[in-house]
């Protein structure tokens, strides 16, 4: 057998990835995790989390972050700062592709998670003046003024409630006649007397020089179109898988999210997905642990009997 | 449509059934958890947990579960005290049969978890003080110690190379002249020079104070006894199901445990499982919250299709 510079490396350092590692490091694992940008994941953007279980107040998603971070670390798990280019993936061998080296490995879980999916109403350019998919990091900015909220799912009518801290004023526009939202997240946007919905309306455009002045809007029932001035205008209509190193060597569903079995399997003996990257029917930070712990325990089991 | 007493019933306040409440509860379903003993199931007998996400400490099983109940509760979930006697699963009426009476339900979450099948060597009185069925949860306490394990199928020797990473030495008791476990376990044992094998052995007690100090064992063919010093016991001779309720309707595996989709639905529409109850690969607490919170979801979905 050849040798590998490690039994494990886990690609992704939100709560599934970071769950894989705590249990590898305290499994005694040679294990490595690679994380390109900031550790912690789509979590630290994230204002305020009630349904993980074991806080009955309720966490920020930057703290819990900072907790997980820290149990994997004092496990002993070594995080290391990398953007992953590619893998190859033989079935002995499997190889991590980084921008300075590339590392071997027994086993590899992928938990790279997903992002927030774009409207093309020019994200790019207005993104940071005026476009955002993040109400914690830029709800202040827009004190007293008037936003725009996209998207009908929990996501959208929670961060439209935690706006309203801030904010004057959110019309939130929704391309259907019903909220996808928990009820209870409904009923507190429908008590909100700052948010206004907009239903069966879609977004087309932003208008402004410099910043956002206004946000085209079309109703799509009627067909009438307008302009809402508003200073902002947040997006929260879905999540892209974070696959883009991933080739075509693992079977994805067809959005790009990682297909696995029940043990976090790929098609490719030794490799797992676990979190926002899989094909899950849910992605909560309590889904990623799970998903993280199983995958940890296949890729033990995947490597005993090497 | 027939009336119901509840959207949806859980049965089991283990950490699987607490998530499934509290995002119930979140939901706004008219819901009602049943739990027949304590709240908090096999984790407030668990000393300490250190490898649930969350916790950089680590935390004890009784409190995380007080954690975990205080939540459930403040978003509003009703917990009752009450065994189930009986489930009467009709396609389009789901009944939980009580001492008290019968509730009707439109969908129904088992997450009654699991119970480690006993000897009666002192169990009771030292778990969590040197008696053990999970290495992956304290093995690390034993870290450079001596331990007696108990068993020879898959679970026993697998779980006894894990106890080698961290420990001085394994006595591996089994009460035969072989191992059940598969042969490249059994291999590996053989091969592991901190893995002591004694063949046709059981064991009839345990000493000690505070924690366990010893180890009776009694040879089964020469009737020989005597006492093995060890720091700890981990006894792997079976898990049980918690299924006494569950009747013949619901497709189990060979060993009693509730076979579901990755969706946790069983083979009835509108019937989930979730935690140690399920044919999972691994019962933890990272993924009996993942379980609950999936199991949950799906029970919403089914019910807005009813």
């Amino acid at each position: 057998m050849t040798d590998f510079d490690y039994d494990l490396v886990i690609i992704g350092a939100g709560p599934a990835g970071l769950t894989a590692g705590i249990y590898a490091a305290r499994a005694r694992m040679n294990v490595l995790l690679l994380e390109k940008a900031v550790p912690g994941g789509q979590i630290i953007v994230t204002d305020w989390i009630e349904n993980y279980p074991g806080f009955p107040e309720g966490i920020s998603g930057f703290d819990l972050a900072e907790k997980m971070i820290l149990q994997a670390e004092e496990m002993g798990l070594k995080i290391e700062t990398a953007g992953v280019h590619s893998l190859n993936l033989d079935k002995d061998k499997k190889e991590v592709v980084l921008a300075d080296r590339t590392i071997s490995t027994k086993s590899l879980i992928i938990a790279s998670g997903a992002s927030p999916k774009k409207l093309g109403i020019g994200e790019d350019r207005y993104m940071g003046k005026g476009i955002s998919f993040c109400a914690t990091c830029d709800a202040p900015f827009f004190k007293d003024k008037t936003v725009v909220a996209i998207g009908g799912g929990d996501t959208a009518v929670q961060e439209s409630i935690y706006l309203t801290k801030f904010v004057k004023k959110v019309f939130l526009l929704h391309r259907r006649d019903q909220l996808r939202a928990a009820k209870i997240l409904q009923e507190r946007a429908f008590a909100s007397d700052k948010i206004e919905i907009l239903w069966d309306t879609v977004a087309t455009g932003v208008e402004g020089l410099f910043g956002i002045e206004g946000v085209h809007v079309r109703n799509v029932k009627t067909g009438e179109e307008k302009t809402l001035k508003a200073d902002g205008c947040f997006i929260w209509v879905g999540t892209l898988p974070n696959a883009e190193f991933l080739g075509d060597d693992i079977i994805t569903d067809e959005y790009g999210f990682i297909r696995t079995d029940g043990r976090m399997e790929t098609n490719i003996p030794g490799v797992y997905a676990a979190g926002d990257i899989r094909d899950t029917p849910l992605r909560q930070v309590s889904t990623a642990v799970g998903d993280g712990a199983i995958a940890t325990l296949a890729a033990e089991h995947y490597i005993e009997n090497l």
